[in-house]
């Protein structure tokens, strides 16, 4: 199962650790964790079964979180015309280098061999986001204010052409959702846009346990087309930053360009404002980032499409009937306790393969709690547990009745801890003290410590916002993350230029 | 809100209706059930709130069952490389002409002109289903019987470019499930291919309350590539056939073109045996064009984003706050009631429109039942309610206990009320004495008359299996839809040929 190690190095089930090799532990992880791996379609993933089964659970926490909120699913088509997309100049040129491109409805055979043939009056392009179509719908849909907000999410997958893919962090096609509301004012619009925003932080902190910074992205970091973009963002195991999740206000850009207009409460036109807002399966990304050992996934219990993995050890014929019996009739017990509101999610692996492969394909895998049962467990009415968060801990062997009682209450804390470790690690690679060029060169400046020893993290420090003074973060591949919603309001020093600043932003590598 | 209308026709929410003029009536019940609408890309949907609520929960059920037998969700890619459908001769030959083609990554700008750019080295193909894609993953996947049976669904959008696109119907691009296995052995395979039909009837049936006739589809009707496809054929009002749902079993067709071979029990190499079985939003049309009547759609309870509407009604300011208040803890109430193992979804329209507007768009959205409370009702303590599937019997006025502790029994009522309905008209138009040539030609042979009035409907009768015969079903564009499943065995004669014949078929005109 284990490729060698080094002799005094502990043996872990992915090789390499995140000590030896940060990039390929990673490419390791989602492998053998069975998330996702790449097709033979360049840039294209497969998600497999446990990646889609989180994502399914992260789906359905969402989805209940937008339609809470008042908002209501549909779904617009896959291709635009590039006719659409030439009416927003700003939009257009942020996407234009990574669009796939329909120019043919069918395939015809010439000479032997199938080439494309019916070429289209008008290139249609994979959806890369939807605010064209959307707001060309919204603009034969509203009439009137009575017709706002008008709030729609969709469900969808897309398409920006990645010359570097990587894995659920960077594919040429990603599963997301994106919302697109449209209202009638701009503080309407505003409360939404941070109340989206403040949605993704619940979700991404109590059911990912991804701790974020919150905050506004800089103008040179916008969305293209938007007047403010807001974002969260969480730290990976080598302090990089991923953004996770944007809630973009768009003004009257988009309402303009599309002509989406309404008869307001005095009888007159106005243009719309409207914003937008997404996360994708790049979270799936994240949470790989964050939570993972050198044994594999570590999943937050919330979104585990498995939560209790029961193994059954069977030595001989002998056993096996009633050790299967057992493991039955412990998952019906343990299904009747409850945690987030929902039966706990138990799995019997009855495979035909052993008991330590199986094992060791939940451990990296990530499931919660994972038990083994065995003959004598049944005999004494016992079960030896697992915690996947604490491997280090070894097994408990607690009576059955003692296990079912104390489920829900294991799951928080395996929840809670993940969460805790996670702003643990992110707090200690937080630096707030750095003031000086000089120390912000020499923190970033050692080429390529991404590691997960000693590497680097983010620096919070005051900015002026002079955009010439970015240049000095291009060799060191570092970019502003975001203006965190708190600030002091203290006028300091700009970490780049020296010059009077009041706002603190976060500087950091990113994914 | 209605159309001018004939001086003795009753007034109807839905202009023109089935019997004035059938194929504009579907248009326009789509449209006003806020189900779908044609969008700027050719041939290509918006799904709206309304249908698109209902695709949700046609999902959940779908995919339920799917995880009850044993399925895991996965994601393949969209787009998939022409070489890969030239290892399948029949397969890329039954595509090939509905094939939406990507040929470049990029836009560029050209003399002030966005133009595609970055020409791709192989066109990728926009999937109009995964078979090619799924199948090369599992030749990775599988190495042994211990990886058998490999049971995979996926939920996703696909594209057949469309000539002729009718709403729901026939889009070039709709939204799907796919199922894909692997097994062991035929019978395995057979197994599995049959029981996702049965699936497929039992949620057509109970669920979408759509009565169908199951059985095989004849050689020249099958999936590009299959060895035999079974079906499930739904009937319209106009008395066509609607195909609902198709599951394959595809030999080792499959697995010869792509290799995937696993080591059986005795250790030999062998060929899997594949399937795969599909529904997709023409479910959608399916449904509108069985329950719908002249005032809009009837939603199957079982499939209602919105089983019980509240309408206030309120005269003037002194009233709102009472009706609101009744008419908030009313919904409440009714959530404590439980339909088909969930709470009864209820929904209180606060929209600041018309309660006469709300109304009626709720009939026509097809919302099992809608209740008025107005200042009376309040002061009463009852409800006026409407079961949607019986306007005709008119308002009842019972109390507000007697509603509610009725409301599942009400609804269980409306399913079985629609299935039944729809059973009663399929029976009526579902033709078994015709046994000549000359009956079946005056039966299809009036020219279009495919009318709610007095229109054709379905010919069950024997077929002897010769093909040439079929060449006389092609002036009436009359197809052979199925040989269904339970048969007679019986020995009679051919009704296109005259010749002895054995099977049962059914014949009709189909969407």
């Amino acid at each position: 199962m284990n490729a060698p190690q080094k002799a005094q190095a502990p043996k872990t089930a992915i090789s390499p650790t995140r000590a030896e090799n940060y990039a390929e532990w990673y490419q390791q992880i989602v492998r053998a964790s069975d998330m996702a791996e790449l097709s033979g379609v360049r840039g294209c993933m497969i998600i497999k079964p446990n990646g889609y089964g989180i994502w399914e659970l992260m789906q359905r926490d969402l989805d209940r979180r937008f339609k809470d909120t008042g908002h209501e699913n549909c779904y617009f088509p896959l291709l635009i015309p590039l006719s659409y997309f030439q009416k927003e100049a700003d939009h257009v040129e942020g996407f234009a280098k990574e669009m796939a491109v329909v120019t043919h409805h069918r395939l015809t055979n010439k000479d032997g061999k199938l080439v494309p043939d019916g070429e289209l009056e008008e290139p249609l392009i994979i959806r890369p986001t939807s605010e064209m179509t959307i707001g060309t719908a919204m603009a034969k849909w509203i009439k009137s204010y009575r017709d706002l907000p008008l709030l729609i999410n969709q469900w969808a997958n897309v398409m920006r052409w990645e010359m570097r893919p990587r894995l659920l962090l960077r594919t040429a096609e990603f599963l997301w959702q994106e919302g697109h509301t449209a209202h009638e004012t701009f503080d309407d619009a505003m409360f939404e846009t941070k109340q989206m925003l403040e949605v993704y932080t619940r979700f991404a902190e109590d059911v990912m346990a991804l701790p974020v910074i919150a905050g506004e992205k800089p103008e040179h970091e916008r969305f293209p087309g938007a007047v403010t973009t807001y974002t969260i963002e969480s730290m990976t195991q080598d302090g990089r930053a991923l953004q996770a999740g944007t809630s973009h206000y768009l003004g009257q850009n988009f309402s303009k360009s599309l002509n989406i207009q309404f008869q307001n409460r005095e009888g007159a036109l106005e243009f719309v404002h409207t914003t937008s807002w997404g996360v994708s399966t790049r979270m799936l990304g994240a949470l790989v980032m964050a939570h993972s050992d050198d044994n594999g996934l570590r999943t937050p219990p919330r979104i585990a499409p498995w939560q209790v993995v029961i193994i059954p050890v069977i030595r001989n014929d002998a056993d096996k009937e009633s050790v299967m019996a057992y493991c039955q009739s412990l998952k019906t017990e343990i299904q009747t306790q409850h945690y987030a509101g929902e039966a706990v999610r138990v799995k019997v692996d009855a495979r035909d393969i052993s008991s330590a492969d199986k094992k060791w394909d939940w451990i990296k895998k990530g499931a919660p709690l994972v038990l083994e049962v065995g003959p004598r467990d049944v005999e004494g009415g016992k079960v030896c547990v697992m915690r996947r968060d604490q491997l280090d801990a070894g097994k408990k062997f607690p009576t059955r009745a003692e296990f079912v009682a104390g489920v829900t209450g294991e799951l928080t804390a395996i929840q809670k801890n993940l969460f805790d470790e996670a702003a643990k690690f992110q707090q200690e690679r937080l630096v707030t003290n750095i003031t000086t060029r000089a120390e912000f060169d020499a923190y970033f400046g050692k080429p390529a410590d991404n590691s997960f020893v000693g590497g680097q993290g983010f620096v919070r420090a005051k900015w002026s916002g002079d955009k010439q003074s970015l240049d000095a973060l291009d060799a060191f591949g570092v970019t502003i993350r975001c203006v965190p919603f708190d600030q002091d309001g203290k006028t300091g020093i700009c970490v780049l230029t020296g010059a009077p600043a009041t706002q603190d932003v976060i500087f950091a590598r990113a994914y």
